[in-house]
């Protein structure tokens, strides 16, 4: 029964993707920005507060949030106005993608729509400026993968051995590990410097102090959408139905803490002072026709992470880096397509073992980089370990981030005129307290 | 403010504490066999259902279960039903300890009162029998520390340099990893041995199959009972307010899929299979009387580390194994006296980088071993590494775990003719799936 259902489920999904893939003529009537992250064809959920109200999911298109729970309450979706008035979007997406993309598809036709009722009840309307985005989802669990070559390999060359940079289990073994959830935040909070263990080699004792080698992490996270039991195995082929959607992520690091704290039993308060995300999740329906090829994979994979068809998504990333002093400065340029391994892989990885997973649980890749030095995801990359020092715009030097420094992640897709963008991950490092 | 309201909730839980260790005579009218777990000085709370019935929350007595939601009902507590008719602990435990404890006492005194209200109404006790446990809380984040010198030495002996068997951070960090909180399981739930991937030392390449070195870990773990802040640290002086209470905890580890995946972030699949947990939560004030001082540590650990006070307890541990064919055999008895680094030093280390707390989060203590084989906490060290087979009752061997085998640890601390105990996590592997 459950096989049938979700071959049902499938179906119905595939044919979504049919449609959102040849809706290239979309023009909607709210008047948008050229160059908008949030056209007619991305439409992300996120939640919103406007003043002291309460928190409520909205769709982005534009510089506006159509706030759903009005479009509900006009009987304009096919879902109850009370999944759409809560804190979180857990309930929503449990609904599953047969519901959440008609959900999606359906306002995408009520702004579209020449006489689309929508135009007479402004008040479904809440403009972006006068709203405060909190986290999409209660994260359960969350997961950090490693799974880009490129940042692999240079964290390999700085701190191992430069001629055998990638560790034996890298190329078979898309290598993970858990983080923490709690303390996973929205873009726009601020963060204090964390303070911790740190052992410089130079030193013979550990002493504690703020960190001094603060950095940022250049990453996309996805939003696991259908749960599983315990003992379920998801494999690559079904990995899909999984993943709810996208958003940028940056996962804060504090290299010299994680230096000292991390064998045997890997990162852990080098990260969990806190991780940032993006606030509007993009539906990986919207980011269908951004689909391309993955890089090959060699030695051939066990045969659990093999996969069909193109799974990595070509979304252009960029990190800016300003200070109170220095108008911001565009310090890497990377793309999500650059992966070795890609979200259906992770996830069957993920689950090959039984683990199971809950809706609003975030996967996260790991460093984006790229090939190219432009193009490397942190700054113990673009500094090669502080070797290396960048100037800012005021002309004051960088190697790691110093307090009052704005890191800001953006990306997005664009394809035969067609933008589907992530908004940003934004965050500003206040001095330890 | 802040800081006055938690110096007075300080005050209401030393002087509850007071009356605990004082109460050296209490004797209740309820019938209980000699040697129980649940003595009159325990009553741990945990979350009960009978037949098709909701969940609710309750207190072990003997073997009895008090249903807290019909005494709140009687107007016996003051706190509101509702807080007892939920599936999990949190918001009553959210309540703080000034109010849980006072719930715990009022239990106490109506089980000892020779004229108690409750000798009127027994539907508020549901026979143990007769109930099925559920996971206490629901756990937001779970960490695992790696706390036992003697098992993170005996590790070190078999996988590094027997000769400097702990590497050098061990003896100045709590060593900790995030680990999967969505598959910690209540004792009782039947868990299938993992597939994963793994690659013996013999062979060029990893291959896909059921875990072979499937082990245990005796652990005991604390559920978080105050929330904090991001940014907010607690010192080992105020960390005992954020401890609610113990637990049993089995941290399964499949050895052979731990090996190839863990370099460099850490176990991952080798553990997030599962996690069991034992289902009464053992308050740390019925703990009280069983504080011990904990080994030297050497060198000094840094300031924020340090502890004034006895901050290790002194409960006795077992593990029992056990097959079809095989009544069960201890084959080990261990301590959580034994710990090198205390539970205070633990939640301080945890949140010295600014890392949140929720209620509910459990951070477990890594394997407990003591020094001699006899008190070793997995079958890693037991076995040492598959070397030694031991023999269960019907002269089969074992090094791992098999299908169809039962792992069962117990744990209870006594003194002065007071017995506080843990009752059992207990979980039998089935064949992979």
């Amino acid at each position: 029964m459950n096989v049938t259902l979700s071959a049902i489920e499938g179906k119905v999904v595939s044919i979504i993707n049919e449609t959102t893939r040849n809706l290239t003529t979309l023009k909607t009537w709210v008047s948008i920005p050229d160059d908008s992250d949030f056209s007619i064809y991305n439409l992300p959920f996120g939640i919103f507060s406007v003043g002291e109200n309460e928190l409520k999911a909205g769709i982005a298109i534009g510089e506006q949030i159509v706030a759903l729970s009005a479009l509900a309450t006009l009987g304009l979706l096919e879902v109850d106005a009370s999944y759409f008035k809560q804190s979180t979007l857990n309930d929503f997406i449990s609904l599953g993608k047969s519901i959440t993309n008609k959900v999606r598809l359906d306002v995408q036709r009520l702004l579209v729509l020449e006489n689309s009722p929508l135009k007479n009840h402004p008040e479904v309307f809440v403009s972006q400026s006068d709203a405060k985005m909190h986290l999409p989802v209660h994260v359960g669990d969350y997961t950090d993968f490693y799974s880009s070559i490129e940042h692999a390999t240079n964290v390999g060359k700085m701190f191992r051995d430069p001629e055998n940079a990638l560790l034996p289990n890298w190329r078979h073994i898309p290598v993970g590990y858990h983080g923490r959830a709690s303390s996973i935040v929205v873009s726009g909070t601020n963060i204090n410097r964390p303070m911790g263990q740190v052992k410089p080699n130079s030193e013979e004792l550990p002493s504690f102090k703020p960190s001094e080698n603060l950095d940022f992490e250049l990453e996309m996270g996805f939003v696991v959408g259908k749960s599983t039991e315990l003992g379920e195995r998801v494999s690559t082929k079904n990995a899909a139905e999984h993943i709810f959607g996208l958003v940028l992520f940056n996962d804060w690091s504090a290299r010299d803490i994680q230096k000292w704290e991390y064998v045997p039993l890997g990162p852990f308060l080098g990260k969990s002072f806190a991780s940032s995300m993006s606030p509007w999740i993009v539906t990986l329906e919207a980011l269908e026709p951004f689909k391309v090829q993955g890089p090959e994979q060699k030695p051939e994979v066990l045969s659990y992470l093999q996969y069909e068809g193109e799974h990595n998504y070509d979304i252009q990333l960029e990190v800016g880096m300003s200070s109170p002093n220095s108008d911001e400065r565009i310090i890497s340029n990377s793309n999500f397509k650059y992966m070795y391994w890609n979200m259906m892989q992770q996830l069957a990885h993920h689950t090959v073992n039984g683990c199971n997973l809950n809706v609003g649980d975030v996967m996260a890749s790991g460093t984006i980089s790229g090939k190219d030095e432009s193009s490397f995801g942190s700054l113990l990359e673009i500094s090669w370990g502080g070797k290396k020092p960048f100037e800012l715009s005021d002309g004051s030097t960088r190697t790691f981030i110093e307090d009052n420094d704005t890191i800001t992640m953006r990306g997005f897709a664009e394809k035969d005129g067609i933008k589907v963008g992530f908004g940003e991950v934004s965050g500003t490092i206040l001095p330890s307290k």
